[in-house]
């Protein structure tokens, strides 16, 4: 959520980064906003004055009355009760104008970074870093990875229809052990790189999911539990209880900064498009994510950023995968982020690049709606908040699968033979 | 679900383990189940003949209007008509009888084997394998697990009602990685005694939770996801969507026995009683799990059962758990269980039996809603489908920090030395 202080002091500023990302009729919400706003503190200060007043006469009419001035004091009374009447007007008035700056608030997109580029689509990210590497060349009849996944016994789609629905893999044998591989090595890295792990509940409830931004706005995209009078959420993200577990929360400056990760599924309504672009692995959902998250010291968050991204692409590298950096567009942007960078992994049977990670910096945007704030010099400040996957699982399966397929099966990087007791997936059909 | 041929051909046999169960009215609905059986086959019998009568008058009526002796014709018509309302009245009857037979036959539980001892609660269960070592002595100054998980940094509830709600723990730290540790160790351990590893959706279907057992009679103790048209339950237990992997399969006598393992968070909504045994980890609504199951040919299931209550056995010799077996009365069998073997670990500060385990043989139970078959000689048969966890995480985790617990930290025993890269928790407060 933006700050009301920051819509008055750098109105040019958050209209020129709204505009951006294409948000329709910004200012009209901002002069809004700040129309609201003005009015509330009006009401509020009259509604106070007449709290003291009615204060003040309260304490005269029972003066009154025990000097015996009956007839002066039931006058004044009569004076109060109008107060009162213009106090309960001002009250009810009072939370009307909170209700609708709150709602309009929750509207308005966090603003991008000077560095973000303008534009509508993904066809209007920046590539940030290309890849310079060759990319593999496949033996003749390779195949992509819904085919090899069928091959090698790696996950079953028409089972996940049996037990499930569409969209729920199930992975089998080698392929549930290659997933579990993956999770372990993801999250031994990153404790290396100085991240605590957690392992934080799948379910969250509605404060949770409106703190990090999922609601109001992407309420279709989660599965929601309430049968039975239950009210919670599916994790779309383990960005979401990570980030949440820092809600209400005051650090020191010698927190800083807080660098936490943790394994979970992740589950999304969406299916998104269809045809060819969603089959196998490709946009399921239930998939499996390692997430990294840090709250930051506001003036440190993009140097984190990068830090970020850099560990990611080190993850990659050691995975042998090639992998291209995007600087997401203004349109392309996340709701919540102030910045973004999408990882994609080449994917050598489908021709085609794959996102498997998007790291963020959501500056004080979620720290807003989450009170984490730190101890500075002159009271408390909003922290910063970053997150990114490192890394999601389906793509990162299908990138391994189809660009090391060979004769003698799917070879497998060296990071991982300890993790998964082999060297290379065979065949079992 | 009871077969019929069962309830008919074995009824002293199936009345006899009911009353184990002190199953209520158990013989008048057997009876009401036979007599429905009757009146089906009857109703049925009669609804076709009148169909083959009703296909022979057609055919002759054809015949008479042709020869052109329209008024014999429009008579035939006349008792043909009649003849169709009697079949529809026929099969409206089946209807209303299949539906109440059915019902019927869901309410009836499994019938305990010969074995299960007859007993109406926990305190019943027989004590199959008594603990014959020595229970842990603590030092002075002992604590429970929830207040090692403090001084420990190993999990909090206090994040979990954050994020969540009350009973849904945050592992934090050594804590996260010792459950992921603890997950490796019984995923390695069961692939090498012949397991396959799985990976399913925690999400499953009303068909998947009906057939094995969670619909119709435990609806309120699953997580319903249905919002915007949603219909999924969270799964109790990785047995759900693991056995339903093979509903509607036939499988070949070679195919046995199948063995298939899984881990899953699993989700309860019952919270059961409340006080001091429900605090930590004791009882909460999201916990790890892993789960073995087994499909067996029919003669062999209970040789497996015992081959399963082994494997479990083995684990916790090398935890160095101490930890005995019960044998359940027919009181506390589960709903589709024909028996089951309970494992309970010590818990040295708690001083008390704290169950991590559960092993079960459901003979055709489960098969039979499962149409799990194989191809016997004559026909196919159904299969024969146990389960058993390998092993639940809370609660190993609470007897291994409470029984472990010395002035140096918490020793680990040493088959999760690798998996954790220590030896031991250290305090972190």
């Amino acid at each position: 959520m933006l700050l009301l202080n920051t819509l008055r002091n750098e109105k040019a500023n958050v209209l020129a980064g709204l505009a951006k990302r294409q948000v329709p009729d910004a200012e009209a919400t901002i002069d809004r906003i700040i129309a609201l706003d003005d009015r509330r503190k009006a009401v509020q200060t009259s509604t106070d004055s007449l709290l003291a007043e009615r204060n003040k006469l309260s304490g005269e009419i029972g003066k009154l009355m025990k000097a015996g001035k009956r007839e002066e004091g039931n006058a004044m009374r009569d004076s109060v009760n109008a107060i009162k009447e213009e106090i309960a007007k001002g009250e009810e008035e009072l939370d009307t104008v909170k209700t609708e700056l709150e709602d309009l608030l929750l509207t308005l997109p966090n603003v991008p970074h000077d560095l973000v580029p303008a534009g509508v689509t993904e066809e209007d990210n920046e590539v940030f870093l290309p890849y310079n590497g060759e990319l593999p060349t496949l033996p003749e009849g390779a195949k992509p990875h819904w085919e090899l996944a069928d091959e090698y016994g790696i996950f079953d789609l028409e089972l996940g229809v049996k037990t499930t629905g569409a969209g729920f893999p199930v992975f089998t044998g080698q392929g549930a052990r290659l997933a579990r591989g993956l999770v372990n090595y993801f999250l031994d890295r990153n404790t290396a790189a100085g991240y605590t792990e957690f392992q934080p509940p799948l379910l969250v409830n509605e404060a949770t999911a409106r703190a990090t931004g999922q609601l109001p706005d992407k309420e279709g995209q989660m599965y929601h539990i309430n049968g039975n009078g239950d009210d919670f959420y599916l994790i779309p993200t383990a960005e979401v209880p990570l980030t949440n577990l820092y809600r209400d929360v005051i650090l020191e400056e010698k927190d800083f900064p807080v660098k936490i990760t943790g394994y979970t599924p992740c589950f999304r309504r969406e299916a998104g498009s269809y045809g060819a672009h969603v089959r196998g692995l490709n946009r399921v959902h239930q998939f499996d994510k390692v997430e990294i998250v840090q709250i930051a010291h506001p003036e440190k968050s993009y140097e984190l950023l990068d830090e970020m991204v850099a560990h990611v692409g080190k993850l990659l590298d050691e995975l042998g995968l090639p992998f291209r950096i995007l600087r997401l567009c203004g349109g392309d942007l996340g709701f919540t982020s102030a910045m973004t960078y999408d990882f994609e992994v080449w994917s050598a049977a489908q021709q085609r690049w794959l996102e498997v990670s998007s790291v963020s910096c959501f500056e004080t945007f979620q720290s807003n709606r989450l009170k984490l704030r730190y101890r500075a010099e002159k009271g408390t400040e909003l922290a910063h908040t970053l997150n990114g996957s490192a890394l999601a699982l389906p793509r990162i399966i299908a990138a391994l699968l189809e660009n090391n397929q060979t004769e003698e099966g799917v070879t497998l990087p060296e990071v991982l033979h300890g993790y998964l007791g082999m060297t290379k997936l065979q065949k079992v059909v």
